[in-house]
């Protein structure tokens, strides 16, 4: 089989080392709009070859759409357009919901699967890929009997080689439940990176004392805008509500602190402390 | 020498393990107020001994206080009451100046040493103690000139011997400090927790989707009550300013998406970027 990655970027890039060395396909094509991304994903051999767009869904028995979801936006209808019958599409993006919609009633809506992996690092490009980056990890697929049977099994066998775990489930869920464990954390983690580099303008030294709950926190500050603006907009009614859950949340701990009520700071952590339950 | 470790938690016991590895002290004295602290902490040998609080302090050349810093409000002047000139005795809580205030005036400070090693896990207890902890952070002491020298120069070379970056500075700035790179991080991450769990009641599978990202920005939120809660009431100004700062970045967030600015969100999020120049 021939997989054709349009994208070649953290999770195009990963995708494809994992796939080849598990033997899922024997063949992958790559083309990326930035040609330094195209050129370095052929040079490290995360693709075979890199060619022009048409020539690669010409080519390919499964298209991956690995691009920011403003692209994929823009593009899957005219790739739904240009495939035959026997080819399958599947993207990757974070967001489902608009996506889908913009193709429901496409003649080949049946040879795209709707699909997101739960995984990333806070890294971008196909420098950044790396093996195993899916294991353990969700693979979502969406709104699965809009699908072909068959080119859900193939989305599903390809998740399978990577090791993850197959959860079905509707568009507009995913998008909900993306925007309370993914979305919302990349804010947070922005918000809290503005905050103290704001500071730091004033005192040179504060980073020697970050320690490795800062970095933790921080982490996800490093993630690039190309990205998650489109994210952020795509599912923007979802991510507003969280985020005025999530400041009526820190409000909370700001009234509690400001009345010296300790026994509410020590329900709240407590309450917060349930999460182990889920996090280990 | 003889090191006596009052609060045989995370901090008192990472401390604990490397201090006697690097062969910094030959004899180490237990106690905590917790009988199954101090009997696990015993079992597993990150203490010679276990005995009463008045007679390690009798016994001990070194005094470790490494409980939450309420308690260290209330134990330090007793502790100060109670030592020859010839001990040593340093804290090593999360903040600095309050506890620093409360024996400014006492006969015996200069036998004291302000003292906090920036390294620790979300994890708490004595079954939480693993080595290397300390390697490359910051040990920060705070008001040194109000130390004997020799005292400073004791807990300088225990930071040595712990790998630590040995930094000095006044307690107020420290205050002001750790509120930016850890305690805000705390906050931030105890309220996603309670977002999501919130939003969990309802909806049980939300959990099946969290990525690394997740978890790694609600790490922080397993820490628990008896550190924090004393932390933040005991820096409780600095920590409402950072978190005055940190709600008016989020506000900006969503002012932008709201109004669909999205070169607004890219400029926010590019700036959020420049924390790569500080974490690798």
């Amino acid at each position: 089989m021939t997989i054709g990655i349009i994208g070649l970027g953290l999770i195009g890039g990963s995708m494809a080392i994992d796939l080849r060395r598990n033997k899922f396909a024997d063949k992958f094509l790559g083309c990326d709009n930035i040609d330094l991304n195209a050129m370095t994903a052929q040079r490290i051999g995360l693709v075979d070859e890199v060619m022009p767009y048409e020539e690669l869904i010409k080519k390919s028995d499964l298209i991956l759409l690995a691009v920011p979801v403003s692209a994929a936006l823009r593009m899957l209808s005219d790739i739904l357009d240009k495939i035959n019958d026997n080819q399958v599409v599947v993207d990757i993006c974070s967001t489902k919901e608009k996506l889908n919609d913009s193709v429901h009633y496409h003649p080949r809506r049946k040879n795209y699967v709707a699909s997101h992996p739960m995984a990333g690092t806070e890294f971008s490009g196909p420098w950044a890929a790396i093996p195993n980056l899916f294991a353990g990890r969700a693979g979502i697929i969406c709104n699965a009997e809009d699908s072909d049977p068959k080119a859900v099994e193939l989305v599903r066998s390809m998740y399978d080689s990577l090791n993850m775990r197959v959860i079905y489930m509707r568009a507009a869920h995913h998008d909900v439940h993306t925007a309370y464990v993914s979305h919302i954390s990349h804010i947070i983690s922005f918000a809290l990176a503005l905050t103290v580099l704001d500071k730091e303008k004033n005192e040179k030294n504060i980073f020697d004392l970050a320690s490795g709950g800062f970095a933790s926190t921080a982490r996800l500050a490093k993630s690039n805008p190309e990205m998650w603006v489109p994210i952020f907009m795509q599912n923007k009614e979802n991510v507003l509500s969280v985020l005025d859950s999530y400041m009526d949340k820190l409000q909370q701990f700001k009234n509690a602190l400001e009345e010296n009520d300790e026994s509410r700071l020590k329900v709240l952590i407590d309450d917060a402390n349930r999460i182990k339950r889920i996090l280990r």
